[in-house]
């Protein structure tokens, strides 16, 4: 997730008790060394083409001015690099001027970032330029990295002497308990890969808290971390991670109480001012899932009232219709996330989720014994079917129309919230999956952008009964993303567009994405029960 | 002094008992806080125009993408850079991307470093780029850096929020003390301007050894040492640090004892494989000149032979002419220095430079009461200024020729190594001054290159006499670079081709380097006596 809000003099409320409960979460960090197992060298500086070294002879392998080395450790990882520096000839008279570029991807490699020009900050871009002022030397950056591929780019030396490097290693960092995995047995070698690779996505997220990506943003977002919460209880079952972050949306919000999509921890914990409509929803329903899985009386207590708070101020924000339903406003409407589609319509799907997660929501009031509020959700949630079915069911052409617009974003989240009556998803499901009718177009025109949009269709299906087809878009979507050279799950991906970015620019990509994790889950939990 | 050479499968010898005595001699480094005293931004990155800013604002002052700050630290400083950042406007959602650029002369601030291609390592240019994860935060870099500007520019941040550079603070770094400095009275304007510019260059050059600059080479070379020796017995008198100094070029030599042009000191001593004939002879006159100070039995005892062998060695490099006169062999001369004149025929001033030098290790064998060697050396003086006038005197030019190349360099070495008769070094040095005869065409053909070499031509008229003119030589050249707006004096000036450069471009000039911080010398020792 990545996403631009701004607002003027904001000043989140924080609860120091719900902070001081998250910061006793903070989760110990684990550590192992990753050392290269491959290398090359780009034989110009921004092509893809490739001249393949042995890595025994790096310590004669010098480096003069505009070579490069690339070293390739195997697999995406997250840490702290550390480069074992050298020199061949006369003793050096000039500092080494060296430039590091940390690749999650390949292709990242041979781009030339000085033409980098999109939307998100530049800063992202894994790079560094580094003076080395004595050899030999031993270094440790100080920052962390995301990334399978280093390329090291001797910038400048000086006629006397040639960089050596004689040995990099990489401090893996994670919170992920790779002891806590549990023996599965999947016998597709195509599921296999598809779960490992969820699960590698997963553990390379779970920092000091679920990041949303460790390249970028490396944060917590709301709609993220009910996917990675979702992940986690099918593999890691680090629940107290789960809880720490809810605890974090809880304790730090907007003034009034709303949950932000995103909340920082450093240097100090603090609500983002970027509020989603959906995000906040999905509080309620990370909450329940949380619930689901630990029976924690203390998160219940704690953080009833802020799903509740969400619930309603999503409900204040719809009027009546004229047969009596409930109806979001396209005001509302806009503040919701849902996918990054563009010119997507997004007041049905939206008034969708909060269908939706007043099933999560009732069942936390049930839980908390309260059930004049358990009865009120159902009133509402009843009202705001009623409010889908009369504005938005277009009954000539048999979709949910969004303000004019059909699309498969509509269809899904209806059917994710049960407003159509069972056999009318499974048909409406259908039709998207065979790409027939108004969908054909309505596809085409507005894709499903994010592999967190495609875990939300793979739900529909699955809640449409089509579990087959579920199971094949997963295999099809994810899959083509491993054979595209993914190690890990991708922000954004589109197979029939490769190189597509919704940033302006893939170097800025995130390449592994914990929205994109959810293969992890799908198949434990629904392919391989 | 930069220059390279290269030897390949160079082991230099190593000398433990010197190098230890070296070691414990390692000075003291003293610290001080400087501040900003002025600040400004440039209009264009790249160009020279300048908006002032009030330092007080600094904490109100919000750098976007793109935008630069510029401090100004009032004078040339040395040391280490701490930044006091922070923001405005929303939590950053981005690290802070930030170049820092170092100028010892504020026309840096204004040149695009990515056009420099010059012949010495860009490396040396004193930038960075760095990234900021977490804001508010307090910086120190961890390289030293000498400058009086500082060029802040904020390569990219996001549109949530602008970076506040708060405060910015140096901790200067040097091992001169400044309470050693004398009291000098010094009436005329200039000359206390001169001789305070060549305390602060030499101050600012004096670290762990004599470095020739501070920003470049950050290195011992034996003929800027021996003129820092000379300006620092005239100063902050800290003799063990020219001590010191002598035991490394002593500890570490080549195979066969030749003194090296240049010592490293990182991360272990090692002699670079450079070999510059009249540098190697300079260190019996330092060794020479650093008695005369001090008395010091101990490294007269353990430097005499060290001494010896380098006159000894030049000797051997010598032919005898037909008239009985030694001559110095073309190819030895190539492999002195003198001055970076392009072309510049160097046998006649090399082998005036041995005469030179002779006098100064003729003292040192007379105070080691090594009868036989002082006349040894007068025998062999006398038979090399006898190839001098032999070989190189034209009786018809009246002056030296070298190689068929009529230079100022010739003739004042000669004058200097006292081969013309007084009277003869009058006139000789008197017509160079006023630009006649064929010192017209000399003068812009092979013009002095260097303030080093400036040095010398002073010297040479005071040694002819010419006192009146040498001060006044003195004044006018290194006069015109504090016109230039000098803070400390440069490594290489041409007034009349102020941005001429030996490396390939002005970015890499020294603006504070030690062989040409003479002045304090000169004006103490010749014309405030």
């Amino acid at each position: 997730m990545a996403l631009i809000s701004i607002i003027k003099d904001f000043h989140p409320h924080n609860y120091a008790k719900l902070l001081d409960k998250a910061a006793e979460l903070a989760p110990p960090l684990h550590h192992s060394i990753a050392e290269p197992v491959g290398g090359f060298k780009l034989k110009e500086r921004y092509s893809p083409e490739k001249e393949e070294i042995v890595l025994q002879s790096l310590p004669h392998l010098a480096l003069g001015k505009g070579e490069n080395l690339c070293l390739d450790f195997g697999t995406h990882i997250v840490g702290y690099l550390t480069l074992e520096l050298s020199y061949t000839g006369s003793h050096p008279d000039a500092p080494a001027y060296i430039k590091l570029k940390f690749a999650e991807n390949i292709a990242e490699l041979s781009e030339n970032t000085e033409e980098y020009n999109g939307w998100i900050s530049r800063s992202w871009i894994q790079e560094e330029y580094m003076h080395v002022d004595v050899l030999p030397a031993q270094i440790t950056l100080p920052r962390r990295y995301a990334f399978r591929y280093l390329k090291i780019t001797m910038m400048d030396t000086s006629p006397k002497y040639k960089l050596i490097v004689r040995h990099a290693e990489v401090r893996t960092e994670t919170s992920s308990d790779a002891k806590r995995l549990p023996q599965v047995q999947i016998a597709d070698p195509l599921d296999k890969r598809l779960y490992e690779t969820g699960v590698r996505t997963l553990a390379n997220c779970m920092q000091d808290v679920f990041e949303d990506g460790p390249k970028r943003d490396r944060r917590l977002w709301m709609g993220d971390l009910r996917l990675q919460a979702a992940a986690n209880y099918a593999t890691f079952r680090q629940n107290d991670l789960v809880k720490r972050c809810l605890y974090l949306f809880g304790g730090s919000r907007f003034p009034g109480g709303r949950v932000a999509a995103c909340v920082f921890t450093q240097p100090t914990v603090q609500a983002d001012d970027t509020w989603l409509f959906d995000y906040s929803l999905f509080f309620a329903v990370a909450l329940d899932e949380y619930l689901q899985e630990t029976d924690d009386t203390e998160a219940l207590n704690d953080l009833y009232d802020v799903a509740m708070q969400q619930i309603e101020m999503s409900i204040r924000m719809c009027e009546e219709t004229p047969e009596g339903g409930l109806l979001l406003t396209k005001d509302a409407a806009k503040d919701a996330f849902i996918d990054w589609t563009d010119d997507l319509e997004k007041r049905a799907a939206a008034q969708a989720v909060i269908i939706y997660a007043i099933r999560y929501a009732r069942r936390l009031a049930r839980r908390k014994n309260d059930y004049s509020q358990a009865s009120w959700l159902t009133e509402q949630q009843e009202k705001l079917r009623r409010g889908a079915q009369e504005i938005f069911w277009d009954a000539e052409q048999k979709c949910y129309v969004s303000d004019g617009q059909v699309s498969p974003h509509s269809q899904i989240w209806m059917v994710l919230a049960d407003v159509p009556a069972p056999e009318e998803s499974a048909e409406l499901m259908g039709r998207i999956c065979e790409e027939v009718d108004v969908f054909a177009k309505a596809l085409s025109e507005y894709p499903l952008a994010t592999p967190y949009m495609h875990h939300y269709y793979v739900m529909a299906l699955l809640r449409a009964g089509l579990k087959e087809q579920a199971r094949d878009h997963m295999r099809s979507y994810w899959g083509s993303m491993l054979d595209a050279g993914a190690d890990t799950f991708w922000e954004t991906w589109d197979p029939k567009d490769p190189n597509a970015s919704p940033y302006g620019g893939a170097v800025i990509n995130s390449y592994c994405h914990a929205w994109s994790c959810t293969p992890a889950f799908l198949i434990t939990k629904y392919f391989y029960e």
